[in-house]
């Protein structure tokens, strides 16, 4: 039975990674399983950080949603779709801007932080609102559950204070949506920092075996150990740090010992990604060759979205006497 | 031969009054002969003050609607509709908040002046994006003119500056959009105060003759002119300076040589506007004895307004590579 509705997306700013599929998309191709599911590429939101790079924007958009699709996500269990193609996000964004005041969004910790890393003059508007996007985008859809990271939690107890008040003012029109944090411990990247495309350290959902074999193999080495019998130090190591999120690092003691050296753990370590990744680089391919196939999927997924927002908003609308 | 495009609007905040009439409606009833025209009810930007106020919003809605028409705006020559109904209006809105710097909307002045009204607490996000709406209902329908009041020029510029940083990224979509200035006086109230809703002090289109008459029977007498003959002073009497307004004062020298007393002026200010407005409340009565009418006429509007919407954003949707 479905445990209710559940809603998460990904912003098309870049190509998904290791980290992406193991943190979220794994996660969400099992709750296809257990709610009624939408997931979607927040290609508006991108729009917050690379409006001079709309180009950009487009292509990511097509790449993560194959990736989705590549991952597991199945048409037909869940809607995978692109933002843009429901208008009502944007008419219920406008709805509720004027329920949202200003000091709940400046209180955000992510504004202040992208505040910050930015040149203050270029702060738009829209990256300000950018909690009440999402919210909208959550609230829309009913969804009783939304996957999140750790950096999201803030925005997501927005959209409930967001909701909690529209519903003050209307009437009862949205549930609490409760966060699922996923449990994933962070994936190193191969600089041992966390994995992030902006570290330039990531290995792609999109890379060829070749790709990630070349990557793997360029990590870190121990310096202290030139040669296999060396004692090795894992504790410091990203190739066997990666290897241990996956519970694939039973080479603790023959690496101290001297008994397996860096060339072997990194050939594992790269078998092991390759191996993972086969299947769901299979998908993409095949995806990829046939980009009429995932306009097919998307344009499906958009109307099973539009008929939920179109419901929401007539609800709304007849709440706020706008209709 | 038509000089472009014009579009302008109004807030359902209220009755629309004398001072709407011919500070604006009066003006805007010559323009649809000369542009081709856009006049809106712009019940989303009233959520900005009356968000708990809905239903007055609605009843508004249709009240100035009913006042355009009575005041002379023919569905035939242009396009009269209520902005809710132009879901584009809201898509463009989120896309120009991205385009738009927070620095320039805590610049404009209007905003600071609410702010400080208003308790600060309340100010919602919507408050300050107030000119991105409006910047998005004028540049959708890529209008060359404005006709606004001295209230509104900060806002028309920043309308502008939206429109160049937007073509700056995209191209060339949106044309420079000139104010038209209104070159009627103030309107003077009952009290001699600006006509204004929030001053108590109107005399509204609705208003029946009976109501006319007794409100400015109330008018402000003369405390020194107690018997006709008394010297007056018109200067700073209201009923004379509404009349000055409409160019009906030729009583100056007669009230100041008390050949003329207050209430014999009343009658004549009275009688004058109940001319004025009698055929336009003949029109109202008409369109309120048949709401199926304002329905159609609205609907028809919309209609005429959405097609020009949609191309509009057919076009941004492509420039920014959203389509």
């Amino acid at each position: 039975m479905s445990k209710g509705r559940l809603l998460s997306g990904m912003q098309p700013t870049g190509m998904l990674h290791l980290g992406n599929l193991e943190g979220a998309l794994a996660n969400w191709v099992k709750l296809q399983d257990e709610y009624e599911a939408f997931f979607f590429v927040a290609n508006w939101h991108a729009l917050t950080t690379m409006l001079d790079r709309t180009e950009e924007i487009k292509r990511y958009t097509r790449a993560v949603a194959t990736d989705f699709l590549a991952a597991g996500l199945d048409p037909n269990k869940c809607a995978v779709f692109v933002q843009s193609d429901i208008k009502e996000h944007a008419e219920l964004h406008l709805l509720l801007s004027m329920a949202t005041p200003i000091g709940w969004l400046e209180r955000v910790p992510t504004f202040k932080e992208k505040q910050e890393q930015l040149h203050l003059e270029t702060v738009s508007y829209g990256l300000m609102g950018y909690p009440v996007l999402m919210s909208s985008d959550i609230l829309i859809y009913k969804a009783n559950a939304v996957p999140v990271g750790q950096d999201q939690l803030p925005h997501l107890e927005l959209t409930r204070e967001i909701g909690r008040r529209f519903n003050y003012i209307f009437g009862d029109i949205f549930p609490e949506c409760e966060g699922l944090m996923t449990e994933y411990a962070a994936m190193p990247g191969l600089d041992g920092r966390k994995m992030s495309k902006s570290y330039n350290n990531a290995i792609y959902i999109a890379d060829t075996a070749e790709e990630t074999e070349t990557k793997v193999r360029s990590m870190y080495t121990d310096p202290l150990k030139m040669r296999k019998t060396d004692p090795g130090h894992p504790a410091g190591c990203a190739v066997y740090n990666l290897l241990k999120t996956y519970g694939r690092a039973d080479m603790h003691e023959d690496c101290e010992a001297g008994r397996i050296g860096c060339v072997e753990c990194k050939k594992r370590l790269a078998a092991f990604l390759n191996d993972r990744l086969a299947p769901i680089r299979e998908r993409r391919m095949e995806l990829e060759q046939h980009p009429e196939k995932l306009d097919e999927i998307l344009a499906a997924g958009a109307e099973k979205a539009r008929k939920v927002a179109r419901a929401t908003m007539v609800e709304i609308r007849a709440a706020m006497h706008l209709d």
